[in-house]
């Protein structure tokens, strides 16, 4: 800038040129832009680019191949409905599983209920729970739960291989490319299906309905050759694109809805939950009509 | 583009340098952004600069003073939401009146509905019906339907002066800044509120939770201290910030829930709903935990 009176070049402060967005687009058509303070850490893992950048709006978030994944202030919505609602539809969920998740916030949420005696997470990139693990000690806080037992691995190879069963196992993968792509196969989800015991839930993180609709209803289509009951559920997750995203609750015995614990719901201890509760439990299966259509 | 063997310069299609995007963002901080095909025409009305333009996602979208107003693409979730929920919560509704809402869309879904003997609509700005009626030919199909009356004037004004009472009255607006802004206030409800049958429903959209959580907390104190019952129910609006909107039921008899139309919904034609149907309609009341406190 120059000073009008004496003509001279005022110095600028290097902040204000600062002005740095992270664009997340879907198929070039639309998107989601984040105002980011500070590029924090990248690198590069055996499986993936890794970035964590700090964002005005949500604060430090993790980025896997251009991806936003997860927040500081997210709202938690994610996290808090694939552990939660299948959670609070067994009667006494003991053992469960969860594939992928390295950021630590499935798990964190699944130990909040005292009666699971050990939570196994399978994740393939050890430095995702590493990056994670330093920038987000409270998500990742379960990880460090004696109930907790991390195996760095190919999820698929895991559940092949095991002779151990699940009452719940949560499928919390990134997108059906890169390193999760063979999980979203139906000849994964059989082998799923035999590692449950036979009351056991698999719910499954199923993408956005409104921008992947294909994806979704191939994955639907396979899930209920598989599964006796087999039901979408969704939640409004701010950083994610459409922001509309859901899951899919498969299970051989128990209904979301009919079997919700409301006795445990009540007892249990979810006072730091920032999205979920019994309504929005009950509420996040209504589906507006363009899905229920996609589902039929 | 420089031709390797010749070394001439070719011809690019002018197509591939056009690279526009529109984007909304909130308070500096985030956003969405959408490319845009074409700009389809721009004008400035005593109220406000109106856009229309043609989005690659979405489809051809109103835009009043650089907010996204409604899109042909937009999955109808606003529209269909601010209109049938309170339709369907109340046994016989004849007189509507709608407030704003020059897009037609709500008007359109409100005379979805054969018991409605008339619908008003008093939409300030009439530059906006005029281009709406141009550009969204299905959208403002209900404005010619013989039903529906048009008033161009200030809504305030007409709620203080009319002596007309309704059985339902919709406050369709636009942010509370422009023209929008005072109808916004306690004072406007409450002469809403003097205009509604004994046993009359106002609904009124009162944006993101998300994203104006002092606007909305500041609104639903107001209208608790007008209405005996007051809920808010929400909605996915892809194109709206946060893509989380929010809608203030507010009744002096009729419970939303409760009182529910079970059967007039089944004898309803609403076939061609995109978004709203029975399950959505209760479960849309169903709120995030951060909602429910912020409401508390």
């Amino acid at each position: 800038m120059i000073d009008q009176k004496s003509n001279q070049i005022k110095e600028e402060s290097m902040d204000d040129l600062w002005n740095v967005w992270f664009t997340e687009l879907h198929e070039g058509k639309s998107g989601l832009t984040f105002k980011v303070n500070r590029l924090v850490e990248s690198l590069q893992s055996d499986f993936q680019r890794i970035d964590i950048i700090e964002t005005e709006e949500y604060g430090k978030a993790l980025v896997l191949y251009g991806s936003l994944m997860v927040a500081e202030g997210d709202t938690g919505a994610y996290n808090e409905m694939i552990s939660h609602v299948p959670l609070l539809a067994h009667p006494d969920p003991k053992e469960v599983l969860v594939i992928g998740g390295g950021d630590g916030g499935c798990v964190t949420n699944v130990l909040k209920h005292p009666g699971v005696k050990r939570c196994t997470i399978c994740e393939i990139d050890e430095k995702v729970i590493e990056v994670c693990r330093r920038h987000f000690p409270k998500l990742t806080s379960g990880l460090d739960d004696p109930r907790c037992r991390i195996k760095i691995g190919d999820g698929k190879k895991f559940i092949e291989t095991t002779d151990e069963t699940f009452d719940l196992i949560i499928l919390d993968l990134s997108d059906p490319i890169g390193p999760a792509a063979e999980l979203f196969q139906k000849s994964f989800h059989q082998s799923v299906f035999d590692r449950l015991n036979p009351d056991g839930i698999m719910v499954a993180q199923s993408e956005s309905p409104l921008f992947n609709p294909e994806t979704v209803k191939a994955m639907y289509g396979n899930l209920r050759d598989i599964f006796p009951i087999v039901e979408m559920y969704s939640c409004l997750m701010p950083i994610y694109p459409s922001s509309f995203w859901s899951f899919a609750f498969c299970s051989n015995k128990y209904h979301p809805l009919k079997d919700f614990q409301a006795d445990r719901y009540a007892q249990t201890d979810l006072s730091d939950c920032n999205y979920y509760n019994d309504e929005i439990h009950k509420g996040s299966f209504a589906l507006p009509q363009y899905v229920r259509e996609l589902l039929k």
